[in-house]
């Protein structure tokens, strides 16, 4: 805002000028005061001009929404969150959101920088400037997660992020997942922390450590975390002075943490975020707006889960003009039903309304990614061999080591379910050879790892057990968090079917079951987003899972966990495009174990 | 912190390497979560390591303080204060509150800015380099107080805010007293403010405006407040999401401000300060411990108190590595004996002890101020007939124009009489002529401005009313905001002889009665400090309240109300070096009223 600018917002706030948009007599719910009022907002520009009590007459105004029935919040702001997750842009991602009250976001673009690398940063930040879905960068710190492991389109290195940082819109370091390499002193991370603590940004961070480990990881300088699965991981973490973030109860027991936030005296410093919501997820339950939704039903005081998502993710991220509606915040307000219910009815977003009823009332500007970006799919000559196990020459048995699944405990509920889905443990069986081939018991899938970024053309392979596959084959160009080209299936031609109708469709995920493709999503933006609306992308989403359990694999609301299997920070078996790694021991290991 | 720093402070928070100090055993008040138990805090260098819960075996320290009989807090913030008023230098005034639990402050050095300009704030800033009291500079808005009315050593534009908003440490603009200005579109103030919006830094305000004028002074960008006389005030501001600071308990009170808080549900938005503390009272009370100590007393839930205190003024002033006692924090901490009682008794500021049961026990480096800072009071060749009134040639009797003082109400407590016992207002009153000069009543006294910085060399004499000054006479360079001096007395000889008492002194106050000085005080820093350290300046300005009690003059703990004699924004009528100034009609008024 400039000096003229600045001028007309005083005008209009003391009622010299009328203002542009006035909200009448709504129910004003103060993030400072904790009381609940009627009042008139005033909205000149895109800033909040003033908040007075009542609806009193005279106040001038171009245009006036009455408020009476419904209750104003400040626009969401999520302050973690990775937008490839919904499988849309950010255009897109923004006109599925803001009709949810979400009008600020700080995005860790590591999905795609793990394809693209700094470019793919570049391409988020332009594909969503001046959007009223105001978007925000956390340099992503950890590209690769494991370098040296797996082959990545990009690795992010310190001078990059010093690079990223000086952007508009890069605002801090997003999370630091490799605690180990940070309590390791490895030099990598330090150099990559320093460059985040020497320009005295915001640093988010990732850990599952506990006691010394955990004071060291947050000494070196990370300011929150959301690996919080229980109430007593977030305590320790939320006693040591870091702000925690609690995010989608597809993951949490959202009850649970409730319940221990209540035991405690006034507690401050916990935010709520979604981190993952996929795409089918997001429109059904909606986004940042269904955590707060869902804290309030499991008993938060609506006054503190909508301080979780509005003024204090404002302050952690330092933007200090949002998070409150007050005279010369930016006018993102949001108006609900119901302090319970929580349901958004319109939303004004830099002083316009740009939703109402679930509904966009303006439109985004559909950017689209340039050419390169669609280009990222490279992989060439696939062939049957490539989808079946060749044994050492002569032998008719050989023992092989298997990555297996470990079956979640059947009562638990679906929240704690999943970090129990994608474990996996290495077991050895012996399996025999037919005409010179590995033969699969039923329990068998084999997985491939097409490395995908057109650096080395290598493909890994190995077996999975306990995965539930009866027949057919996926393949998958999201497979974090390098995301190859992964293929899971019982027969070479169906796998490499599914690979092929990936690759043709500049990346995605295909199903296919008696030689055919059931189902299929285009991907075509690094592999990983779609250029279509919400409603397509959840609508062929939605068959592709339905198409996963037809051919038997295992599901969980909160993602497929095939998704994580190519992931080598996930104990204990994994594969990349590199091989099978043997996660606790952190080394790569062979698949016959003679 | 480099890198190297930064592997060592990991390597010792993991308890790889001893840790530097060690507090065992505590009573931790965690300002996160609310809790009060028993940790351990482990400190490498001017960091905090890690803080385990008990007392456990194991933990590695050069050196070890038993902490089992105290509570440990972070260092006390004070986001809003003048050290002027302290009359101590920087260093000196380190020495003096690093003992009171106050690790760091954000100054508005708007006294000596109004007689040394730019050049006083590099003064204060290089004065307080180093110094384990981290001192940082909020720049001085409205310097002088009122453009043309007075004049002061030095005026302050837009382009010396940019300029000092480059300097290390200066992180904001300091209280825009100038609100009229602002809600006026004074072009000075909005390109002041713009100076700070356009770098994004804290703006701090000061305003009694209400309603609509109020939502615009905050619109413009101001961020706290700390004119808070009372809940109510308070209320509006806190309403309108401005950050209120409660300050000294001499201008407060605090029983209401606390009932009020209390009658929010959980309101958040709060900050103590001191704003002016005198040195007598700064000696006798205490400092920001004092504040937090009395709103404990009237009942704010010590935890409430504390946080507004340390963490809330820490986020206010940006300055994210503070305010808590948790891993990778700056290590200031401090010792109380108890969360109710709040008496300090060991201070540790960097990381190394500094003051334990009120005594330092590090030395502050003494930094002189150049010699230009001390050769202020450019005053020459007074003479008697500049203290005393001649009449129009030829009259027997006169109207004129007198300032009176206005009596407060004898039943308010002390808290609520300062406001009133500044306030004045104009009244006409005859007086008789003698030899050619007007003849005092028993209710008058010849009040006289001197300009002092070299500039005019004006002098404008008015008359006082109801101050009560019986003989005698005092004179003193503290006279906000522009610091001329200020001769108050009945006879023409006293005037003469204290104000070249001030002169000899190169600055301060000096009384006098009989025809001697029976107490002075040297301020010879801008006229405003002194380079002694409290004990020498408590002591002398407590012979100077005697003694201007001595001679009839009012007083008030806060402050003699003779120091805002000449400060042209207090209602209604004044006296600057320019004349007398009806401040309700904004102009300056003759002496005679014919």
């Amino acid at each position: 805002m400039n000096a003229s600018g600045l001028k007309d917002l005083i005008k209009a706030a003391r009622g010299a000028i009328p203002v542009d948009l006035l909200i009448r007599g709504v129910n004003y719910l103060n993030l400072f005061t904790g009381e609940i009022y009627k009042a008139s907002i005033g909205v000149f520009g895109d800033r909040i001009a003033y908040v007075v009590e009542g609806s009193p007459e005279g106040l001038k105004a171009r245009q006036v929404y009455d408020g009476e029935q419904l209750y104003a919040i400040p626009g969401l702001i999520d302050s973690h969150l990775h937008i490839e997750s919904s499988m849309l842009t950010p255009p897109r991602f923004a006109e599925a959101v803001l009709p949810r009250g979400v009008t600020t976001i700080a995005i860790d673009p590591h999905e795609i920088a793990n394809v693209l690398g700094e470019k793919g940063v570049k391409y988020m930040l332009d594909s969503s400037r001046d959007l009223p879905l105001k978007v925000y960068v956390l340099a992503p710190t950890c590209v690769p997660s494991l370098p040296g492991v797996e082959t990545s389109g990009a690795e992010i290195d310190a001078e990059a992020i010093r690079r990223m940082l000086a952007w508009d819109r890069v605002i801090g370091l997003a999370e630091v997942m490799d605690f180990s390499g940070v309590v390791n002193l490895d030099e990598r991370m330090i150099r990559i922390i320093e460059a985040g603590r020497s320009m005295g940004v915001v640093i988010d961070g990732h850990t599952f450590l506990k006691g010394l480990d955990l004071n060291a990881y947050i000494a070196a300088g990370m300011e929150a975390d959301h690996e919080n699965f229980s109430f007593e991981d977030a305590l320790e973490k939320l006693r040591l002075g870091m702000l925690i973030k609690l995010r989608t109860p597809y993951l949490l027991n959202v009850e649970e943490l409730v319940k221990g936030l209540k035991s405690l005296k006034d507690p401050i410093g916990y935010l709520l975020v979604t981190d993952d919501i996929l795409p089918d997820n997001l429109r059904r339950d909606g986004h940042l707006d269904n955590v707060v939704r869902r804290f309030i039903e499991a008993g938060l005081d609506p006054l503190h889960a909508i301080r979780a998502a509005t003024i204090y993710p404002a302050l952690h991220l330092r933007l200090y003009d949002r998070g409150i509606i007050s005279p010369g915040k930016l006018a993102d307000i949001v108006l609900i039903d119901d302090l319970e219910k929580f349901n958004v009815k319109m939303v004004f977003a830099d002083g316009r309304l740009v939703a109402k009823d679930g509904r966009l009332v303006e439109k985004i500007p559909a950017r689209v990614f340039p050419d390169d970006a669609k280009d990222t799919v490279r992989v060439r000559g696939l062939e049957l061999d490539d989808f079946r196990i060749r044994a050492p020459a002569g032998r008719e048995r050989v023992r092989v080591r298997v990555i297996e699944l470990l079956a979640p405990a059947k009562d638990l509920p679906d929240a704690e379910r999943f970090a129990q889905s994608i474990l996996t443990r290495f077991s050895i069986m012996e399996l025999p050879v037919e005409d010179g081939y590995l033969k699969l018991t039923d329990d068998l899938a084999i997985i491939a790892v097409v490395e995908r970024h057109g650096k080395t053309g290598q493909i890994s392979k190995g077996l999975l057990k306990n995965s539930g596959l009866r027949a057919g084959a996926v393949a998958s160009t999201i497979a974090h968090d390098s995301h190859n080209l992964i293929v899971l299936g019982r027969r070479s031609e169906d796998m490499l079917m599914a690979a092929r109708e990936v690759i043709g469709l500049r990346g995605g995920i295909a199903v296919v079951e008696n030689g055919k493709v059931i189902a299929s999503l285009a991907l075509p933006v690094a592999g990983l987003m779609s250029e279509e609306p919400l409603e397509k992308v959840a609508d062929e989403f939605e068959k592709v899972r339905l198409a996963l359990r037809r051919i038997g694999l295992k599901d969980h609301p909160y993602s497929p966990p095939l998704f994580f299997l190519a992931l080598p920070v996930i104990p204990e078996a994994r594969i990349t495009d590199k091989g099978l790694y043997d996660v606790v021991n952190q080394r790569l290991v062979g698949l016959f174990a003679e």
